[in-house]
């Protein structure tokens, strides 16, 4: 069968929305412009940059105030946790480890997921339970095993700093009362909307720079989509866009999925659902070890084997994980170029830190 | 008494260094010119640039190294703090709680001194027991409480790394073996030795610019020096320089001074050496609230009130302790700009966080 005519039955049957763009080719099966074609039709670039969100332009002002609410250690209860501190602009928008440490060194249920292209997943958390990166943002902020915080204390921290009150009249000059929960969460959504990653080897690659990849990582690409993987794993963000049972044919032991996190079903509650998380997202997979929702395997060929049993019924060989990992790593883009924000300084009103 | 005479005696008996450049003025006592020119001979400006510690000059690769170390949370045992989760450098190089918070939700003994100008002080830590910032740098990597690390898993952590092993070669190029614990520390120090905070009101004031103080702020500087702050904090960080009893003329309450923290007798286990602190460097103090090694104090004027009792035996009124912190509010510098650095990628033998 044709691969992009095989891709894109895959990704339909697999109710991913990848844009229309999968088109029959004439090319010869196998060649270099027939993989390049599929690829390009079925992922694409990640764009140089993103300018709105769902429809809104995002300013300069929303941006800024947003890199300032990401570095802010003072959205958590103790003064000590950030949004950086998990999700860590200079280690591929994660916290590489299993799961992430919180409020009182408790640990979280399940591996953080980069900040880095989030913006372009159809919905945010391992259980796509916030629609939005602005939805997202008020989570870890209330999350008791992470930053412990309220909105009102959030927001009487906020309102305590002139800097503050500021910004978010620059960002949001509409507003008679600008300083809020929800604003908070839009400039750090805006500010995590510039965290995109350009430039990666495989996008030179579509963009027709045959040079950009060698054979074994063509191999695996070209394993990428005929294995299936592409089923789940499509889009801009080779992922992030739909929800799948983690064991589609076989579910992996317990360390890996373990029995007490049943994923989307706690979203849901429809029974369908048990074990069912949104489709990780790849771009820049080789920062973001550990692997699964779960954190436990730290090897990529691992983490491609595993899902080869799991997903695809199918015992990869060493060479062909290998292949699909070389593959993967061609996924890493330039990583974002962040200047440390200073920031407000506290004033005598200012809830002290617990 | 002349101004600047009274400044270098009290200087002088509190045996500090403050290279000599204490000179008699002919100038009409209370002018602002003689303000000013005491203020230049017993403190200083921050200069722009810091290219040598030591006598050693700092290399570009040196510091670039430095600056990923900083930010590297793989060098401590959980891979969740870094030298930046306690001296932050958007926070005026501190974290802004009583004491800071460690490996396990530790709380450390002492409030976490600035990392800011600190390549100025006479020694590190509140109790000087580290010569320099490279011997400091070793300290937290180390401690229990902070980052609960050892050098031979940090080496390890390191050398897994083929990135870091390049610029571990770059910053030292004479060593057969430039991955070490040593030059971590020396890598660390040359990136904090380019935290400088020039350019602060003071510093433009006696530069000559006599619009940059007001009148409030004047009288905090007269009054800073004529009731004897200056005998401990002077110098172009306004102390970090020589070492004196926290309540010189009366001990504060234990909730400032606790009894079981005795400061530099820990370390030359002298007698007289009992809750002798080194002087604060008091350089952006507006940022760097909580006050003393115990960090209970907020608030920057009830600090100023303290140390009026405690070290000079004088109540200040509260227009005074008020001059004296609005004063010390000048001490602000513009603060380092440090493009979050993106770090090297683990490796299949790194070490995994604990």
């Amino acid at each position: 069968m044709n691969r992009i005519l095989k891709a894109g039955i895959l990704a339909g049957a697999a109710s991913c929305a990848i844009g229309g763009t999968v088109v029959a080719q004439g090319s010869a099966q196998g060649s270099d412009d027939e993989l390049r074609q599929t690829a390009a039709a079925v992922f694409g670039p990640v764009p140089d940059k993103v300018d709105e969100v769902r429809g809104n332009k995002l300013s300069v002002a929303q941006v800024e105030l947003g890199k300032l609410l990401f570095f802010e250690p003072r959205l958590s209860r103790s003064h000590v946790i950030s949004c950086n501190t998990c999700h860590n602009v200079g280690t591929g928008g994660a916290d590489n480890v299993p799961t992430s440490i919180g409020h009182g060194w408790q640990k979280g249920p399940r591996n953080s997921p980069t900040v880095l292209n989030a913006v372009f997943n159809a919905a945010q958390f391992w259980d796509g339970r916030a629609a939005d990166l602005a939805e997202q943002a008020k989570g870890p902020v209330q999350a008791g095993v992470e930053m412990n915080n309220t909105p009102d204390r959030v927001v009487e921290t906020l309102k305590s700093m002139p800097e503050y009150v500021e910004h978010f009249r620059a960002a949001f000059p509409k507003d008679a009362d600008p300083v809020s929960f929800d604003n908070m969460a839009l400039a750090i959504e805006a500010f995590e909307a510039t965290l995109v990653t350009p430039g990666a080897r495989f996008d030179r690659y579509i963009a027709g720079d045959d040079e950009a990849l060698d054979a074994q990582e063509k191999r695996g690409l070209g394993l990428f989509i005929d294995s299936g993987c592409v089923s789940c794993h499509n889009g801009s963000n080779f992922g992030g866009q739909a929800y799948f049972p983690f064991g589609v044919i076989e579910k992996p032991g317990a360390a890996i999925l373990p029995s007490g996190d049943k994923g989307r079903f706690a979203v849901t509650q429809t029974a369908s659902d048990e074990y069912v998380f949104r489709a990780a997202p790849l771009r820049n997979v080789e920062l973001t070890a550990p692997y699964f929702h779960s954190g436990q395997v730290w090897d990529l060929e691992q983490a491609v084997s595993i899902m080869g049993n799991a997903q695809l019924g199918r015992e990869l060989q060493a060479e062909e994980a290998k292949a699909i990992a070389a593959f993967l790593r061609t996924l890493t883009g330039r990583q974002p170029a962040v200047e440390y924000p200073i920031l407000p300084k506290s004033s005598a009103t200012t809830p002290k830190p617990e």
